[in-house]
């Protein structure tokens, strides 16, 4: 199935000189939306994998989908502040300054097997801070996975330890 | 199944004084999340609706899964300046100030019968400027759904024209 032709080009978007690759379409359109979710899993089994984990907010839009499919728990990964219970949190750097991302302290049991999914791979950032938060948590990571792939900035490299797989590669 | 016993009580979050019901525990759980989306749709049928529409962020958890339960596209509401291309928007008022909700303006199409899902009805504000911006781009509502409503906070009122379903009521 070719995915990329529901992935749409919006030019100067966030700032001037960036061409955005907005998922909207594609989400728009119920068999790319399901048959995106089945490409994601394609490679893992049910056993694989007891947690998958989704980074805010665009990795709420798939994660939960992956979820159901492995018959695995939902852990959402947040932005400071918006998670309730005890959290862990991990701070990573931008181009400008630091972020981070926070996981309930209970999202992980010990020895669980993760996959990780975001909507898109950019930097990297993002990512590898998930992977730490996962593993202090004592989970074992089996894959990240990504709906579109920005190549170009490299972000495959910065969590190179792990299995990563993307469905859309620009 | 008594979807209340996944929710946890967690004290004085956000603020001293607030009891926040956190979701985290029924997303862990795969058979509680997937029987919580079940739940969500079971008086609607495929025919019923052509999108689901559903907020940031933790409307985007469930929406996606409604949405392909009922073969559906799904929609995203978002903050001010997220979505990339051409928005509506809608702004509502809040104990102190405003807050602005964003939608595509090719999100729904003129007649689409449209699902809206949110995580938890409160006051109501983002429920009501979502009807708001889906019926201005020609959407029928057909439901609006929530996973917890607050009902001494009274969002039901707000969106008194349409029909409200909620799994967990407080």
């Amino acid at each position: 199935m070719d995915f990329k032709s529901y992935i749409r080009d919006v030019p100067d978007f966030p700032k001037p000189g960036i061409i955005f690759k907005d998922i909207t379409p594609l989400l728009q359109s119920h068999w790319a939306l399901s048959s995106a979710a089945d490409s994601l899993i394609k490679d893992l089994k049910k056993e694989d994998i007891d947690k998958v984990v989704g980074m805010e907010s665009r990795g709420f839009i798939f994660g939960p989908m992956l979820a159901e499919r492995l018959e695995s728990g939902f852990v959402p990964i947040r932005k400071p502040g918006k998670l309730p219970y005890k959290t862990l949190s991990e701070s990573y750097n931008l181009e400008y300054g630091t972020d981070t991302m926070e996981i309930h302290v209970d999202g992980i049991t010990k020895g669980d097997r993760v996959l990780i999914h975001d909507d898109v791979l950019a930097t990297g950032g993002t990512a590898l801070a998930t992977t730490k938060l996962v593993e202090k948590l004592g989970g074992i990571i089996v894959q990240c996975n990504f709906l579109i792939e920005l190549s170009f900035l490299n972000g495959r490299e910065k969590i190179k330890p792990f299995k990563v797989k993307s469905l859309i590669t620009y």
